[in-house]
């Protein structure tokens, strides 16, 4: 087969294929990941490049006759047959953005140790729970008696009884490469060693033997690997210390904008291959960063602790993920056995250690688990709630007696997927809008205050508070099409309202909001609310009873509560009730890594949690429209924004 | 670098080997191994063979000028510049022989079950315990609801459940291959799949899951790896039934006779290498063997016990035992952890486990452990011995309440090694010896009743006491040069007695014994003798205190205990204490194979036995120089000898 070159700008990466090969794929390889919502289907449009050379392009409506003209292809659709020159413009490429790498409140004491040597978890609530320090990896420091004939035990025998004098290990394990390098290794090292040992499905493994006291050299990673996001901690396993934090795009992006497209994805040829290495690749350069940063070995990294939704941790682990989209939604492992980390293909110490968080199901998973262990709701007396917004909305009810969890199908419109411009809150993406009822006069802030490209989550979110509190939209979402002002257009067959016209744009293109995108978006937030709510009423409960809302998610530290409230994403309740905690999935990963009863806890909490699947309940649809307006059908359910309504009215 | 074809005589086996590769690693690869005792030194002139073609040689004084006339070399110490034709004498070659493979008393009822499903294990001595069938690997048929809307665990939680339906593991383990096919596998299958059982360092594995019920299919080796000689069953683990026995020669035989001549070769450039394959390579020979005859499928064949002395083991999983020959003698491990048999190379099913019996010390292996617990000498009330008379011989004396054991280095000579003539007891091998004491006639016995080729252990044995009551050697071992007899003869620079003259042997040449050959063979007896009698004051005893003396090994079999005491290798006690048990590594390695029960205590009995270090005791030498006579210097402590020399005197 013929080999093509194809060469990306900008930064001149070239990447050599098959012919044949798409230019998405091309693009992956080459290092430069470009957007596709739909996973290489042809039906989204963000993977506009323009292209010269040889290939053939399928022809697609989603590209404008101007782009055409101008050499713009859709590079799922379009394949090499010889070599190629790509230009991939600044709003189909995924570049590092402002992504949320601090932990928030509950990071600031995750990872500290009392004096006693333990993790504190001091959450706001007033809940306390410490958890003994006892990484999953350890090292401990052995001054052996050399062999003599009065004591000639074997040289395991040796090590596991020096072991045993400062450890209580019943059962212990070693794998052969160490029993082979055991020898020579006593004998070299003058029978002074450091074992690492390892928690291993209810056992302890000798994961490593090194020569001499190596012992202050121990550390892990935690990685929450998001289906948008992947964030990963260096983390000093000995004093709990985080070293450095490191977030990047998850280059499955390009395969597919949420779950269920990349889960499609993984039935094609190569697909699952493909959909394995990009986040492996994501996560071992994140891993390499950080040890080059922080000057750290990359053999002293011993083991990690991988927090993800149920898709991502088979993706992860290469394990098909297909049966998991079909009804009855059954994914083949909640709780994967713990494995060398190379097994994955994870690049740390090549004996170490991988684990990775339990999920509930296929929906819920071991981010989700995390983020109730990081959170104290399964330890907590009164109820309480954990809303995790990422491009799944799950959201956890409970407290220490009882947990129950559901998954909304958010959809990805508030991390850019689905709608014109969206985008993730990167370079440009306009994060905050304020529009004047009166004048009709907009204000954005974009990210980095640079010219805009788009709209971020957030920036939605506002769009849509603001749209509606101007009369832009009507409670469901229409835009007014005789409103008395000139952003709003008919574009082809429908209202649109402009925030950045082409002439201010960082694109040359308008940055606007279409009916299409104001649709979606209430989908969007209609289903988190009306899971949360179907959630409380099913324990016979209003959101009245619930105790706190915790807000979970890379999101969640750019929502802003009110104008969130506002649309009817989150409940009415009284602004103290909520908590912002940040990024709940890595500091679960971290709680975990650090203390082998937190991980024990964490497995408890997977179990303990009882999946609700909406849609089995016939209850479902009549919520779920009914959360279709802005706020909500039921005005009464938000009797502050009904107060701001009439204030504004008058 | 060149490659070399070697064509080997008889068979036409062929090895293409690199230039300045010796002959005897060339008849390796070859598969036509040759004898050679002293590991490829050059020293024991046991690889001698016909040679032409393109090689360098080194003059060797173990071969004579007519050999040198007629084209011999030394394989060892041989190397191929090119390609060369080998013609391989039958007393060089290594080939199937009278190797003891039935299990004796013992073995009767190992691997029978009582109607309450246990193997029972019926000794003589009237000790009886009954082990539970619980075999190393057990597979189970599982009819799995498939998953619904109410029932949505994960798959493998799914299979864990119905595992834990009907055993009780508290702590399971699932490799990530197997998750990684579970979801398509239990869907292929209807849900109706045989999982597979593992027992694997403390915890409990699911080593297989195969579609449909092949519940019925389950089968594992047992494998005696002694120095000399490999032994193996076939076992249905689901009846205890052996299906087959195969023996063969260890071919590492070739690269060193006793335990130190192969650790010594396992020290050189490629050395362990080469040992482990040949061990390898002739335990996969077995097992495709015994499974081709069974009509087994290989894939079928799920686990495998093997029990071998502490250099056997190590090489088996290509661990360096370089250190066990240097004080203190110390082995890398004892117990091995259980491994995937793929890991070690051997071949049943890829996933399928191996599980190596636990030896004592350097010097008292895993065959031991399980001679005893094939024994049950460890339930014994009264004090009892084993002797296993190998390469080694090991010694174990004790009963319920304690276990002291003990390495005689008895040397190759009883299994041929160091002896001129010396072979082991296969085609052609002297295996009885009858002496006219006053004509001076020989009547001997051969293997298979062909013309004699050489002399093995038994029929040195013969030799020994037979020469001794014709008084052809004194008590001293020195042959009488002035005996009334043609056979006793100076040959060069030493007295030697013909058995079989040159005109009726099978080489050509005279079978005789020399007078190094007796000083061999009476350092081997002395050896042993000595070893037992310290063991036996080491514990304030004598050995009318010993109960019974249980004669273990392949050797066993065709041992005769009348002759033995005659010569002084056994003690002299009556006749009835003596219970020979034949290949006990292999009857305690199959116990272990069908029962967890008996491998742990196996385990047991490993970790009670107190090993005693024969040269670090200042009585030792006294008490070896004492046993160096016939029978010995006490001639009290052979009261029955006694009376039979002096009955012959009158």
């Amino acid at each position: 087969m013929n080999r093509c070159r194809i060469t990306f700008q900008p930064g001149d990466k070239v990447a050599v294929v098959a012919e044949g090969t798409d230019l998405l794929a091309a693009a992956i390889t080459a290092g430069l990941p470009i957007y596709s919502s739909c996973g290489g289907e042809g039906v989204c449009g963000r993977c506009k490049v323009r292209a010269r050379g040889a290939f053939i392009t399928e022809p697609r409506g989603q590209l404008s006759e101007e782009e055409r003209a101008a050499g713009y292809v859709l590079a799922c659709r379009t394949t090499a047959q010889g070599d190629v020159e790509v230009e991939a413009p600044p709003e189909s490429r995924m570049e590092r953005e402002q992504i949320l790498t601090e932990t928030a409140r509950v990071g600031r004491l995750v990872g500290l140790f009392s004096e006693a040597g333990a993790v504190e978890r001091d959450l706001e609530v007033g809940e306390r729970e410490v958890f003994t320090h006892t990484p999953l990896a350890t090292k401990l420091f052995l001054n052996l008696p050399p062999p003599t004939l009065e004591d000639s035990v074997s040289d395991l025998d040796r090590l596991y009884r020096e072991i045993r004098r400062s450890r209580d290990i019943p059962s212990m394990q070693i794998g052969l490469a160490n029993v082979k390098r055991l020898g020579g290794l006593l004998r070299g090292s003058d029978w002074r060693v450091t074992t690492t040992l390892g928690k291993r499905n209810g056992t302890v493994e000798v994961v490593l033997v090194e020569p001499g006291d190596t012992s202050a050299r121990n550390y892990g990673a935690a990685v929450d690997i998001g289906t948008t996001t992947i964030v990963a901690d260096l983390i000093d396993l000995n004093s709990g210390a985080v070293l450095g934090t490191r977030a990047t795009q998850n280059r499955q992006a390009s395969y597919g904008e949420d779950v269920i497209s990349r889960i499609i994805y993984a039935e094609k040829e190569e697909g699952l291959e493909r959909l394995h290495h990009a986040v492996v690749d994501a996560v071992n350069d994140q891993i390499a960063s950080l040890v080059g940063e922080a000057g750290v070995d990359l053999n002293d990294v011993t083991c990690a602790v991988c927090a993800g939704n149920t898709t991502m941790t088979h993706l992860l682990l290469k394990v098909d993920p297909s049966f998991m989209r079909r009804e009855p939604y059954v994914p083949p492992a909640n709780a994967v056995p713990v494995v060398r980390a190379a097994e994955a293909g994870i690049k740390i110490n090549p004996r170490g250690l991988l684990s990775c968080v339990p999920g509930v199901s296929a929906y819920v998973g071991g981010d989700i688990a995390a983020g109730v262990l990081a959170s104290g709701l399964d330890e907590a007396e009164a109820p309480c709630m954990l809303i995790d917004i990422g491009t799944n909305g799950e959201i956890v009810l409970g407290n220490r007696e009882w947990l129950v969890c559901c998954s909304s199908s958010a959809g990805p419109a508030f991390e850019g997927g689905g709608v014109e411009c969206g985008m993730r809150a990167m370079q440009g993406a306009i994060q905050r809008v304020q529009i004047d009822p009166d004048t009709c006069e907009v204000h954005v802030a974009t990210v980095g205050g640079a010219p805009a490209v788009g709209i971020c989550g957030s920036g939605y979110i506002d769009c849509l508070g603001e749209m509606f509190g101007a009369g832009i939209i009507d409670k469901q979402g229409k835009i007014q099409g005789d409103a008395p002002c000139a952003r709003v257009r008919r574009v082809e067959d429908q209202w649109t309202f402009t925030l950045v016209p082409a002439s201010e744009s960082g694109t040359g293109r308008d940055i606007r909001v279409t009916q299409a995108d104001v649709d979606n978006l209430i989908r969007s937030k209609g289903a988190v609310y009306a899971a949360a709510r179907m959630l409380v009423a099913k324990m016979g409960m209003s959101f009245d009873d619930v105790h706190h809302i915790y807000l979970g998610g890379g999101f969640g530290n750019y929502l802003n509560v009110r104008r969130s409230v506002r649309i009817g994403l989150l409940p009415d309740v009284p602004r103290e009730k909520y908590v912002f905690l940040g990024n709940t999935s890595l500091a679960g990963a971290r709680l975990a890594l650090l203390s082998y009863e937190a991980m024990r806890k964490v497995h408890e909490i997977a179990e303990r949690m009882t999946y609700v699947e909406l849609c089995a309940d016939p209850a479902y649809p009549d919520q779920f429209v009914a959360s279709l307006f802005l706020p909500h059908t039921d005005i009464d359910l938000f009797p502050t924004v009904q107060k701001e309504m009439t204030c504004r009215k008058r």
